[in-house]
């Protein structure tokens, strides 16, 4: 079935994937010249790049910024999209072959983006491997592409972004007000092998905790703290931590005052309060009426946004699921248009369907 | 403050904790003879056994089933608790010394039990390192020693029990019809490092990540279709897999089409299907009305039970945080005490209240 845009608001899905042909050479070169030491990289991406019918059919939507994309968000009445390249971008490459790939696909999405400026937006990948040049890139990507925001697929070769050697990449960020995407890929090589045994590295289970370590180590870590304004986007509802947030809270606080570790220090906020102040969440892959309410009621309506996950978990019916959410047209406005305007600083437009 | 009897229901609290002096001493030796090659381990009993204060008050309330316990039970008028040996109980030990400790364990527990059988009912402790004692302990507890349920501490050495060797355990639970309770400790060796590293190997996050994918592993291998009527109880409102549950059947249906893991079978129900009929859940930890009300709507009342998580998150106000849920007094009756009773096959007794 089709599914009418709406006359109220534009309906702008925020975690949509793109992988540009030249990066996915480059994926297939490195693996074969073995410059990859990722178990969780080899297992997503060797079954992407190869033969099954789904993984040709994954690719195919996955490149493709035109008709097949456009006839898909028309279909499901999707107005636009926010554009990030995939994970787990250049972040899984050496260094010196990382930097300047970010720098080639970023043009190209950005070219992609000029073809359909009322449908697409775009977001900067950067290689995290070498902080200067991420933050040279972010700078590039929003005073020069027009990216509205960064995407940072996890974990850069197996780190987490809570080193201080990092930090250039959000100071950059939080100086130029552009949101920095948290998108899940497949475990750091150190946690990889017991979810990858299970065949469990995945969507399914551990990118979550790939995604919520890593997003609470940056909390723990104090990223917050040094960038008060700094703006991160979450997918997956938050990756559970607003389902953990009251026991997060308690923990913390415990651990706190117990001085067990080196690493968990008094934080200006309890944990609550950065998700509420400094974390807006999309609702990729959950499309569930009572995980929606629940996170809606944990961290409020206003950090909340649509976000679709296409091409991987596209379902056609999803939009529909959320506009059989019991919610006002307002609150779908504010959920479908006017938080991800704010957030990535969209210009705004009419719904197509008005 | 003191908080009243319920006269409409006795109040059970389902995950409370335990710990023989004598195991802690054999945690001492294993310890300083090297024994244990587990970092988890290291950094929650290391901590535990030291001389913080923090540390010595757990350990007083930890051992005492007496005086000190019973007061505290009073003063929140919480009226019987369902007593597990502490995480990780026998199951970091060497095979050689787990098996006969957890015997001994077991007596003492016993003993404590039957000195105020009103008040208390007991786990059994068990080694799955060695299956086949496992069983058996399990058979001794349910029959020679009137235990309620089987305590199972997450890993054993570093191994998670979706293996198929581990199976007796489930065969004898199944066949006696008595719960395991899986109870998270810290991720097992190969999981660890990041965790610790960061501070965040304990309840605040590490726990979540080691009893989830445990549990996640226990459903995806089989578990239950091997056997269709074993009950599992899981704390910490579900360990986050209710959060997950929509995205879980999704993915794994995905996962099985692709046939892309040897290890993803296809299964006779979804995942959400064994949340729905194999496993209880618990609020041990997570006094919080929006996930509460969360997690009943998702999984349903009659799976939802009260834990206290008494001594390690004991706040005395806690059962004052449910008896303000909005819920009736039927429905409270069913969480603090019909579901437990059934579950765990309690004795029915009248409320100290009425």
């Amino acid at each position: 079935m089709t599914l009418e845009f709406s006359p109220h608001y534009r309906r702008i899905a925020t975690e949509e994937a793109w992988a540009s042909p030249r990066m996915l050479d480059v994926y297939r070169r490195e693996l074969e010249g073995g410059h990859i030491d990722d178990p969780g990289f080899h297992s997503l991406w060797g079954y992407y790049l190869g033969s099954t019918e789904r993984a040709s059919t994954l690719i195919e939507r996955i490149v493709d910024t035109d008709d097949g994309r456009l006839a898909a968000m028309d279909a499901a009445g999707v107005d636009q999209m926010v554009l990030a390249t995939t994970a787990p971008g250049v972040q899984a490459l050496r260094p010196e072959v990382a930097v300047p790939l970010a720098r080639e696909i970023n043009d190209e999405l950005a070219d992609a983006v000029a073809a359909h400026p009322d449908r697409y937006d775009g977001l900067t990948a950067i290689a995290p491997q070498d902080p200067d040049a991420a933050a040279d890139e972010i700078r590039r990507g929003h005073d020069a592409l027009g990216f509205r925001g960064v995407i940072l697929n996890s974990h850069a070769r197996g780190e987490y972004l809570d080193d201080l050697r990092f930090d250039p990449i959000f100071a950059a960020a939080e100086e130029l007000d552009t949101p920095i995407y948290l998108h899940p890929t497949t475990p750091i090589p150190r946690l990889a092998e017991p979810f990858i045994e299970a065949g469990l590295d995945g969507a399914i289970y551990g990118f979550s905790v790939e995604a919520g370590l890593h997003l609470l180590r940056l909390i723990t870590s104090g990223v917050f703290d040094r960038h008060p304004k700094l703006k991160l986007v979450v997918g997956h509802l938050g990756e559970a931590l607003p389902f953990w947030m009251w026991r997060l809270d308690f923990m913390h606080a415990t651990s706190v005052r117990s001085q067990r570790y080196d690493a968990i220090k008094p934080l200006e906020l309890p944990i609550s309060g950065y998700l509420k102040r400094n974390i807006w969440i999309t609702t990729s892959g959950m499309p569930w009426h009572p995980a929606v309410n629940f996170v809606r009621e944990a961290v409020g309506l206003d950090r909340l946004m649509f976000a679709w996950d296409y091409p991987y978990q596209w379902r056609p019916d999803e939009v529909e699921t959320f506009e059989a959410l019991d919610w006002s047209v307002d609150d779908k406005r504010r959920f479908f248009q006017m938080t991800a305007e704010d957030v990535f600083g969209l210009t705004p437009r009419a719904p197509r369907g008005a």
